[in-house]
């Protein structure tokens, strides 16, 4: 089976998803029988197209000077092009805009309104319009997966349909390693937050402007996509009661140490509501993790808490995710 | 869709299942459409029978007493009923025999060279003849599934596809929950290994024959599973370089302390082979769980480790891996 692909954003998650493919490509067609051939790739500024099949190792090999390639069109939009291209999957990899999920959520909505599957590492959309989403997508018959927006390689929205015979009646988690690795250095270290978050940024953990991992939107973000999808809520960012972590000292990690306990920041379910910021943890809780790990603690009515964690972060990463998501979509089509 | 279900073994799992179904039944109807009809209930000296489906609220309240009811018929045999009462589903949950695997082993190869679906949470028969199992389904055409049997409740066996798109390249789990709860008494309390196994007894962690779990035969057996089954290996028990818990002591679980370690009861693979033994632990490593918790690390390629944990054991816990066996049968049908 040849699936015909159109890929959104050449960034560390795009670019990794290309070498990924290029390693795994002859192992997904001996065992699933599945053909990926790129025609196109859309960056900001243009793209570049091939209805033949893009070569990707050479695209691969001409890493950010790609706009040399002969297959290059400046100035050209995905949503101009989406009906001649004749797609089965678009992969959505642009950076997340906050306030509006722009242009990934014009691009998901005008791939399903087309017929079009949509793999998303983008989380944006989903945490501004997930019901708006979902409905398209049903409407269109079409699949739209998005296992890399929480936790990237974690598969944590694929518990679903994993815990089918039990009840996810509440979820607890930390969702953003940045918050995470400075928490963890202020108790290990007793330095104060400023100094955490410098070493952070050094680090390449923290953004330059880390206002959205810090003030917990980011977490919120995620929050919210996992709530709709393993309780099965409707809700929106807006939903969620946030509090970030600028205002830890290192003297209330210190209080809380002398009690048993270490301060994290975590997204949780409580009752019907959203709620991010930072709580006490005991310290033998499998929660209480260092560094940039994600967490995610599932309670089920039917068997305690299930407990998943790993990376949340970093190219190839998510696009383990992504590429997972594309199969599964190729394998239900 | 009604799917007509044979139960084989009333004890603590089978027992659990028939509660979790009439809880559940409404939901599963609504949800996916799909109606369970239970005609037979076998267990080693009859069963209960009725091919226009058995009263499982009647027989739950039943109890230990379901001998009384009028659909029980004494001293027949699944084998001998097989074909006639027309099965989508044989759920095998009867204790396993760790040298035979039987009855299990004779009722799965008889259920799939009769074209019965199987779900089954006694690992007997997989870590003892798994290739012919996976062979056998594949020959008629049917599908079979064990995620109980590896850790209960966690959906470890789901992590196959859930990560096709990354490579699991190895293992490292803590799969037995006597054993770990007895290490993990000897590391808090300083006591023995026969006052924590006494005690471990005593609150019905531990059998009065404890041998197959701390001499590591158990934990060896779903490590023989989680491998076959995530790294496409084709073991069986034999294969396990296996050693117990016995010869720990006190004395050296603090000399593993004072260099910041733990002693674990590790079911890991090292490059192809399969070994279960004690090892050192760092303290703060995810595999540092207390309890009778289980935890599995999987080493991945593209994206580190990933870990899930939850419990091992318990009836209700293994019955709601069997339902979504059950339900993920039923949608594949």
């Amino acid at each position: 089976m040849e699936q015909k692909v159109c890929l959104i954003g050449k960034g560390t998650v795009g670019s990794s998803l290309l070498k990924l493919l290029i390693e795994k490509r002859k192992e997904i067609k001996d065992k699933f029988g599945i053909a990926y051939k790129f025609v196109a790739i859309f960056e900001f500024d243009g793209a570049l197209i091939d209805e033949e099949g893009l070569d990707i190792e050479q695209i691969d090999q001409m890493g950010v000077n790609f706009r040399n390639s002969k297959s290059w069109k400046l100035g050209i939009k995905i949503l101009d092009h989406i009906t001649q291209l004749d797609l089965d999957i678009i992969v959505e990899t642009t950076p997340t805009n906050p306030e509006t999920g722009e242009p990934a959520l014009s691009t998901i909505v005008g791939a399903l309104s087309n017929n079009i599957n949509v793999v998303a590492s983008n989380k944006g959309p989903f945490y501004l319009q997930y019901q708006k989403i979902k409905d398209l997508a049903q409407e269109n018959g079409c699949q739209v997966r998005y296992e890399g927006t929480v936790a990237s390689c974690v598969p944590i929205l694929s518990m679903r349909e994993a815990l089918v015979g039990n009840t996810i009646t509440g979820i607890r988690a930390i969702l953003n390693g940045t918050c995470n690795y400075i928490l963890s250095r202020m108790s290990a270290e007793g330095v104060q937050f400023d100094v955490a978050l410098k070493e952070a940024q050094e680090l390449g953990y923290a953004e330059a402007d880390p206002t959205l991992d810090i003030e917990g939107y980011d977490a919120a973000g995620k929050l919210v996509i996992l709530a709709n999808e393993l309780l099965g809520w409707s809700k929106t960012i807006k939903d969620v009661q946030i509090k970030g972590i600028t205002n830890i000292t290192a003297h209330s990690i210190d209080l809380a140490k002398t009690e048993g306990y270490v301060i994290k920041h975590l997204a949780i379910t409580e009752n019907d509501k959203l709620v991010v910021e930072p709580r006490l943890v005991e310290i033998n809780n499998p929660l209480n993790i260092s560094g940039t790990l994600n967490v995610i603690e599932l309670q089920t009515k039917h068997a305690g808490p299930i407990i998943l964690m790993g990376r949340g972060a970093g190219g190839f990463e998510a696009a383990s995710a992504v590429l997972n998501d594309m199969i599964n979509i190729s394998l239900n089509y």
